[in-house]
């Protein structure tokens, strides 16, 4: 029987994910009875707000979990793998926005739309996926069951947000400066760890985290792989084929995707989509090309839902389609995927440690 | 026998294409005697120079091609459709810019790379392609050829000033807007002539010109319908499938295309694809991922050449690869390649009206 309310710990409450799944928490059906916002000494002692409360933030130690049911982690892969084990020690559950235990075969990796069910085997740690694979899967899941799907083919356009902070800083910096005609600096993007940095304002980037042996960036690689997991952990669908290009764009919020489909079924048309589209969930469907409807970032960002459009049938491949998805990758990509996992937990009375 | 020298028109010598057209052509192979700057009665008068000389702008209208021997034509569609042949009519060549005469099989539309054979059947007018076009086949052309192309699944990330001078203007006027918390004021883009205006900066339009009833965008429409026309003239290759989603960005200079493509030949590798690209004419390879090498579009504006990278094959469909074209969209893209025939009809001694 679910609790009457929970203590719910956020991990890296200070970042750009952090401060919205504070917020997240808040505005969600999540009856919360004490939220601890924890992060690295150098926040200890910063005061936000929480349903208008003041709340200190701590810093996060294994102790930091003692009597907390749900912890809301994205403060890095490290500090993941180091602290999330230590909780789920004490007895809380953990929601993981990091990459960290995506892959381990242990963890369920779960969009709530498409495979809520895996939550029920949860050890403990539940990951939440990448960014822009999540809107990928709340807009093609749809597809898959209803007609089948055997290749994807997707282009991301992604905003800088994802790269955290500061490098969303550097974006604004590096703008001012082009305008200002002055040299653009740049110490973060692509991605910190790698030495070389490029401007990215006015640019493209077509590097996101770091690059694999067969060329493929970790980004990419994570694109196909989550897709994988997540679309066809039940075996039914393991014929599926899955390619990604990952490009980082100027923008401040919102990733765009442009995603080519083949659907088994070869007789589906692009108002089949866009119906059964309009009645998925997560799903808005902006595909008015004569109004000039279609989703950006700037209309996306700030919106829990998955924005698609531009449906098109490739005429000359029976059940191809083109697609333009967008969505907020700090919310459905991160912070509210993670809120809504930890509903859905909840909802399900799994919100204990086996 | 070709001329000593020529009398060049340059038809909207003052846009963004224009300029760099009179630029282009004064760093070209082409003897030239004399040059004419044509452009609206608007900027009739407007001083420019070329090698050195100061040049007058004059007000185009028919009896300005008397003595011409070459037109270069970039003053928009309309201007061409209503003067080109009225320059043909006094015995100018004109190779022109617009989409006006792309698609008439009987002007060749040429990519002096893949198929300079094509302004043999000239009749007066050879068309240069659309920006976006022009890239794909440089970088695609070696590979069809080689190994066989049977589709291309393109995504384009275009940039603003292939919208004109006016929007690339609006986009950094917005960038200053934005970052001074100014609302954006959208005048332009996605396209001038639709009723419909979004910021640009900081987000993704997926409009590029008009959309057509099947809902595709009329620059999506001309991709796949120039690449056929360009790569299939022949008649040897009809089987060639192309799809296009294409994308404007707040980049100013340099088109980004994310293409993916299916060879005929299953055993193609993608160092057999970088050694093919490394020795193509006007294609620099730029693809050391462990090195961070990659195209970008501030390292590419400037530049004759269309630089490919970050190829991979698709681990799952043999034959299948994924690359990353960039080029300078108002030199590779318009203003050098419309050279480039005038450069390949002085060669071929075309430069007159059969």
């Amino acid at each position: 029987m679910a609790k009457d309310a929970y203590t719910v710990a956020i991990l890296g409450v200070t970042g750009a994910v952090g401060t919205r799944l504070l917020e997240q928490l808040a505005q969600s059906k999540i009856p919360v009875e004490k939220v601890i916002p924890l992060a690295s000494s150098r926040s200890a002692g910063k005061t936000l707000q929480f349903k208008g409360q003041a709340v200190t933030v701590q810093e996060a130690k294994p102790e930091s979990f003692t009597g907390v049911d749900l912890v809301l982690a994205s403060a890095g892969g490290g500090v993941s793998k180091r602290l999330l084990p230590e909780a789920v020690k004490r007895g809380a559950v953990c929601v993981d926005n990091t990459s960290a235990f995506r892959m381990d075969p242990e963890v369920p990796l779960v969009v709530p739309e498409v495979n809520p069910e895996q939550l029920q085997k949860h050890q403990g740690i539940i990951a939440n996926p990448n960014c822009s694979t999540i809107q990928m899967m709340v807009a093609l899941e749809p597809l898959r069951r209803r007609f089948g799907l055997e290749q994807i083919v997707v282009s991301t356009y992604q905003a800088v947000s994802g790269a955290g902070q500061s490098a969303w800083q550097e974006l604004l910096d590096q703008a001012q400066q082009h305008l200002n005609q002055e040299t653009m600096t740049a110490k973060i993007l692509p991605t910190k760890g790698d030495p070389k940095h490029y401007p990215m304002a006015f640019n493209l980037l077509p590097q996101i985290d770091v690059f694999e042996e067969d060329g493929y960036s970790h980004e990419e690689w994570k694109m196909i792989h989550e897709t994988k997991k997540i679309m066809c952990n039940d075996m039914d669908d393991l014929s599926l084929k899955v390619t990604a290009t990952c490009v980082r764009v100027p923008v401040e919020l919102g990733h765009g995707e442009s995603i080519y489909i083949q659907l088994a079924d070869p007789t589906t048309t692009v108002e089949q989509i866009r119906d059964l589209l309009a009645q998925a969930p997560g799903v808005v469907v902006q595909d008015q090309p004569e109004e000039q409807i279609y989703p950006q970032p700037l209309t996306a960002a700030g919106k829990r839902e998955t924005f698609v459009g531009r449906i098109r049938a490739d005429a000359e491949n029976p059940g191809a389609f083109n697609l333009w998805v967008v969505s907020d990758n700090l919310l459905k990509g991160a912070a509210w995927n993670t809120v809504q996992i930890a509903e859905e937990l909840a909802r399900q009375d799994l919100v204990r440690v086996p």
